[in-house]
């Protein structure tokens, strides 16, 4: 997420990643060599990743640290706990495991997501279901799409549910663990929320309005990706409730602003570099806030029959574009990144947020504003 | 399951279920009119069932109940428990809890099942896929059907972390905790592996040999209807390793009677009655030990063109099933259910399982034997 990461920050989440999966592969290698191979062709691919939410976590948790050596952090005061050593001790497995989890289940929505959209690239490669389905080439097409769609399904299950239970035995205070599943559970049903709000919207069961297009980015990818790790490093640092609010104010704030720029570099910025294949999210009809700008202006009426049509090419994807400037939804997108950023740093400055956790999100909002085009 | 099952078991059951829908109907609600219409029909189609799973359980967990009185139930000795009273008072709601849990967990694979599988139709009626499809009539064919089978995926992952989120919670000694996850690991584990095992069987991507089917069918339903119970309520009453192992083979010896005595049903038995498509199935390809045994006789030539078609009718399963007769494969499959189930009670004869809880399993045997073509 920042620009200055401590490797070793990566080298534990990468350490803790890679013991998840070990432990894992020996257990499917108990039922067969398919379902071996299926699992480490799912654990390579869950490792491309850029460790985004268990890097901000780790960063959020060490943030927290010097609090919760002199105690608690309630909404306004310091008081010592005795717990706090206990805590450290015990601490270091649960906060790397937590990582891990954040960075599993955030691949196991991925494969899910690409199961629903029919997706079958994913990071400039074939995705699980594609490999899959190239293992298969002798089959007809369509059962060997199947073996990869079943596959992806399966996988993400299994992740989901590992990630999961995974949280169910940290070793942590009862009152905190019961804390992390809670905002574990909050999350998840957020994203499901938003995700099938996404799949209402691209396929017309649900009205895309402005203000759904925002429910939508804010639930399917704010809440678990920004929210939840911010949340979770307060939650072990047994943050009070206006701390936890701000920190969840933030987070989506901050998710969605990334998910707009996101959709702003998919549209806009060099393919080659950023990996987003324009052309499918077009021809999938997504939605974003480009597009439901795009929908209220003239220019509209050219670009509509193109939105959403399976057979569209680089030339329509262009006129998109060129409609996007000239209506001025992209300078729409700009400034509504720029203002919830902003009011990131106004939540958090009047917020008692220590000092050090407000600096983790300020890294964010900087790393944010300078992707660029 | 069994016969003369007290109505306070259901009621219990039933209660527990209501519970679970009810709190997260309060959450999907503020999610926006389309998601709180997709829970409450989700909540409706999940309580449909017959509660094998979470009757079994509480069957198994009244029945270990008086050793718990006296003490833990380990290998070979009754030694007194000083926290049984205190696991007592909070144990209550941890058991219906896990009762809930059971079945949410078995509707969540029926969901991605059938989203596997193609299939509309569950217990004589649209699934969620088909429900949610005709809730959206005036889409393109594939649009529709896009919307159901998205729910389908997304209802079947929310279900899923909700119901391992919930054993993360419980109220239990933190040993019993994690031993209840371990359990619940394995078995979604298990249960994936044999969904996998069961597309690549159907697709041709797994070669199709008695064995692999004996292992589909005991991964994908035997552990985790029949072996995760008796183990759950075990794992509650503290039982030692030697009754935990023989509950396992007892439960998927259980198990895959129960699932090739289904297989029997739905091949030679009322539709009516038993209310699975045998058509459907056969058109899928579906393997049974039925079909493993029919490929290895001279009359799999007849009807092996048959078998996996998508255009087969009532005469073609006909001809399957006089193939199934003549052939021996009938009378084969008939033969495994009665070997399988004498083999549990053997099992069970030379343990230290409790007697109480052997009563439970000698009930289930007796109801599986006795169910009628």
């Amino acid at each position: 997420m920042t620009i200055d990461l401590p490797t070793a920050v990566s080298t534990r989440i990468e350490h803790a990643l890679e013991a998840f999966f070990a432990d894992r592969a020996r257990t499917a290698a108990a039922h067969g060599p398919e379902f071996s191979e299926l699992w480490s062709r799912t654990a390579e691919h869950a490792r491309g990743g850029k460790l985004l939410r268990p890097r901000l976590f780790l960063e959020a948790v060490e943030a927290f640290r010097p609090c919760e050596a002199v105690g608690r952090v309630s909404d306004d005061r310091v008081t010592v706990d005795p717990d706090a050593a206990v805590r450290e001790s015990a601490g270091r497995d649960a906060v790397d495991g937590l990582a891990a989890v954040l960075e599993i289940l955030h691949y196991a929505f991925l494969l899910h997501d690409d199961v629903i959209d029919g997706d079958l690239v994913r990071r400039h490669r074939p995705n699980l279901i594609g490999t899959m389905r190239d293992l298969h080439p002798d089959a007809p097409a369509p059962a060997s799409l199947h073996w990869g769609t079943s596959a992806a399904i399966l996988m993400g299950d299994l992740l989901l549910s590992s990630a999961v239970l995974s949280c169910g035995r940290l070793s942590l205070p009862a009152d905190v663990r019961v804390r992390v599943l809670d905002l574990v559970d909050e999350a998840i049903t957020e994203t499901v929320a938003g995700e099938h709000l996404d799949v209402g919207l691209s396929n017309g069961a649900i009205t895309a309005t402005f203000d759904s297009v925002v429910a939508m980015t804010t639930l399917k990818t704010a809440t678990y990706s920004f929210a939840l790790p911010l949340r979770l490093a307060g939650a072990l640092a047994s943050a009070g409730p206006e701390v936890d609010r701000t920190l969840a104010d933030a987070g989506r704030d901050l998710g969605f602003a990334f998910q707009v720029q996101d959709d702003l570099l998919t549209m806009f910025g060099d393919h080659a570099d950023h990996g987003k294949d324009v052309l499918s999210d077009l021809r999938e009809g997504k939605e974003t806030v480009l597009m439901s700008f795009l929908r209220t202006t003239p220019q509209w009426d050219d670009v509509a029959a193109a939105c959403g049509d399976s057979a569209i090419g680089e030339a329509d994807a262009d006129r998109i574009r060129a409609a996007m400037e000239s209506s001025g939804a992209r300078a729409f997108a700009e400034r509504l990144v720029a203002e919830r950023l902003h009011r990131v740093s106004r939540t958090l400055g009047g917020s008692t947020v220590p000092v050090s956790v407000r600096r983790v999100v300020a890294a964010c909002v900087e790393s944010i504003d300078g992707r660029a085009l």
